[in-house]
């Protein structure tokens, strides 16, 4: 039926990924870490589709974001554009469900988008976006709210981080404009002679003075209710919050606070941003709606969860490969269930030949191994004899025989009902 | 800068569903329960992009598959085509990592795949896919432990069925070609007088005699096998499994055992298939690799267990709102930190008006009513003296007066590391 073509490209495309098991493993155990503090913290999950109608993504992103958006016309003529991000998205369904979601709105949403990036940048075209926003509050506990959610993350992701939070009103009293807000924004490429350099092109005469008043400036009223409410849920100034009168964020969209979240024991690089952007939203609803929400930069955390060595007891289930013996098949697979009965992963090795046997202890172990499988049960003749299994710790490489009724002990915690 | 358009389209495209919190939250808690049968069978996570070149899915789904295949050429010249199943996503997996890869590949995969469907028919264009498969075993004991670990999923769920379970070989015993097998997989739409006709249509004489011959057909050795490992795990044949030589599956692909779970105490419907297919993988990988899996109907199981009543109580960790009073906001923020220090959800109302004053508790409490929050806790300034919190249960509505130390005692279980 299936005819195989040795020309056939085998290759995923540029920019995109397969995760094979083990990275998904470490993905799912960040994102279920993530989950739980959200949920702590009352965000609800939201899921919208991948494809929507184009004209509900454009003119949302930019020229930029309108160059590296996937469209296309569908089979029924429609023009449909792939998930760009998960904010329009948001706008659309707080639009569309206004008198069935509690207000304010808190979600959290956790799925993939696609820009058609430059690829060289290290940048992938299909990503994961992790998002948390609370839509139609105006108040600064909202604003604490997202600060603590996203520093309480890490916290339980065992990374050490901290958070740096300025007000872009400060920027409009000194009256620059969204063009010299987004050279600002460039500080740490290319330093604060750059950005004079940079200033003077687009118009302002004394850049070094306007960058000393940006500095000098005050933290505004919102901002002192909001590091108050933090310190009020024990989050320290300076160590894990820090007010930083000339972080601007690239974003155009942002009218008030915005927040940067930096690595400690670095070269405190950016994991993640957000902010407070009171008109985006209303785009769909007719209506002027506030929001202020948060974005991990899901790749670049798990890149450093990993250089921090963070990653690698995610494992909590024990597990076991039960070998197979010729004639002792249907022992194996039983006890095999046993161990799953009791909370354990556990496996058979599945590869019998036509006669029914099974490959050397050997070959199964090489499996059990690759797997990363933690210990290897042996049934065979002398245990069944003896009423007893072997256990073989497959990282120590130590070897006991036990008691069928000791199976249970093999694992440290009470059983689970998984 | 953005502009409402008031005939801005906010609908989302037809067979694409956005799943607001409630729908997510259902749809999380099935998915977590079957992750956690599939891990204990020894099934790793797998995941692939929602794009591929064109050329790697062309070819593989017959005529109605490319019909209803999302394709479209992407900014750099390239066709490319949504995901529109994970099972030729599989088999370029193994091609490509093949040494990477522990053989055999015990995977699960669960995204989303899209199909331009014909919506009327009740079908999805977006939807999601649970996948179990086993890679590179031809062995009778992978069989029997897709079959197990589907029936066990369905136990974890709460969830009566039972297997269909037959051997595609016992059709080629009696030289039926792939056309009337399919023709037979109509047998619970048209009964047997409507494929004894349709039979006749496509060369087959005596079609009633035919027919006689596959319900008297024996089941084969493998089967046998197949039934002996089930057996082993305790499950029961008739109750469990069932030996069903009439079912024949869609899918021109699987070459011996196939499989359809049935739901008990109803119209014995149809959640998902699968079966032994060992000439597709090979397609990618130039060599003859065996595969078998399984296939749940997310959609129609997440249906049957909303019927069942058996979605309800998925909320397992406690929640609540601490509401707000004016000049005590800052000890609202405190008690929500330490009621999710001690494991629970807990969330401050937001809202303040632009004298920093909450709303009145009506307000406050209609929106933990909506949320689905369990309970509200109050404290103002008569709790502050007495060094309480109010505490009120928001279904029995029922209310109490707690010392401030005793906050941790309203959770049932032990404090847990969230």
């Amino acid at each position: 039926m299936l005819q195989y073509d040795k020309d056939m490209n085998i290759q995923t495309l540029k920019g995109f990924r397969d995760f094979l098991p083990k990275d998904v493993k470490k993905r799912q155990f960040v994102l279920e870490t993530l989950k739980k503090v959200f949920e702590s913290y009352g965000f609800e999950p939201l899921e919208t589709p991948a494809l929507e109608y184009e004209e509900v993504l454009t003119g949302k992103y930019g020229d930029e974001g309108e160059k590296l958006m996937y469209k296309f016309t569908d089979l029924g003529g429609r023009k449909v554009a792939l998930r760009y991000d998960q904010t329009v998205p948001l706008a659309r369904v707080v639009a569309q469900y206004q008198n069935e979601l509690p207000i304010p709105f808190k979600r959290y949403q956790i799925q993939p988008v696609w820009r058609a990036e430059n690829t060289q940048k290290g940048r992938y075209r299909e990503f994961l976006q992790v998002d948390i926003d609370t839509v139609g509050s105006s108040s600064s506990l909202a604003d604490a709210e997202i600060i603590a959610c996203t520093l309480d993350s890490c916290r339980k992701l065992g990374l050490e981080a901290e958070i740096w939070v300025n007000d872009r009103t400060i920027f409009n009293e000194l009256k620059l404009t969204k063009k010299q807000t987004r050279i600002l924004d460039k500080l740490e490429k290319i330093g604060p002679q750059g950005i004079f350099k940079q200033w003077q092109e687009v118009g302002i005469k004394n850049p070094k003075e306007t960058y000393n008043k940006i500095l000098q400036s005050p933290s505004t009223a919102r901002l002192n209710e909001i590091f108050k409410y933090l310190e009020a849920k024990n989050f320290k100034f300076q160590n894990d919050f820090k007010f930083v009168p000339n972080l601007a964020r690239g974003l155009d969209y942002y009218t008030s606070t915005i927040y940067e979240l930096k690595i400690k024991n670095g070269g405190l690089e950016s994991i993640g941003g957000g902010g407070r952007y009171d008109n985006l939203i209303g785009t769909f609803a007719n209506s002027g709606i506030s929001a202020v929400g948060f974005s991990f930069g899901f790749d670049r955390l798990i890149e450093e969860l990993s250089i921090k060595g963070l990653l690698q007891d995610q494992e909590k289930i024990k597990s076991f490969l039960v070998t197979t013996y010729p004639g002792y098949i249907d022992r194996s697979v039983k006890i095999a269930k046993e161990l799953r009965d009791i909370g354990a992963k556990a496996e058979v090795y599945l590869e019998i030949d036509n006669e029914g046997n099974p490959p050397n202890y050997e070959k199964q172990i090489k499996y059990a191994v690759k797997k990363n499988i933690q210990s290897a049960v042996f049934i065979g003749p002398n245990e069944v004899k003896n009423g007893t299994v072997t256990l073989k710790d497959l990282k120590n490489k130590t070897q006991k025989e036990i008691k069928m009724e000791e199976l249970s002990s093999l694992l440290d915690s009470k059983p689970k009902n998984i």
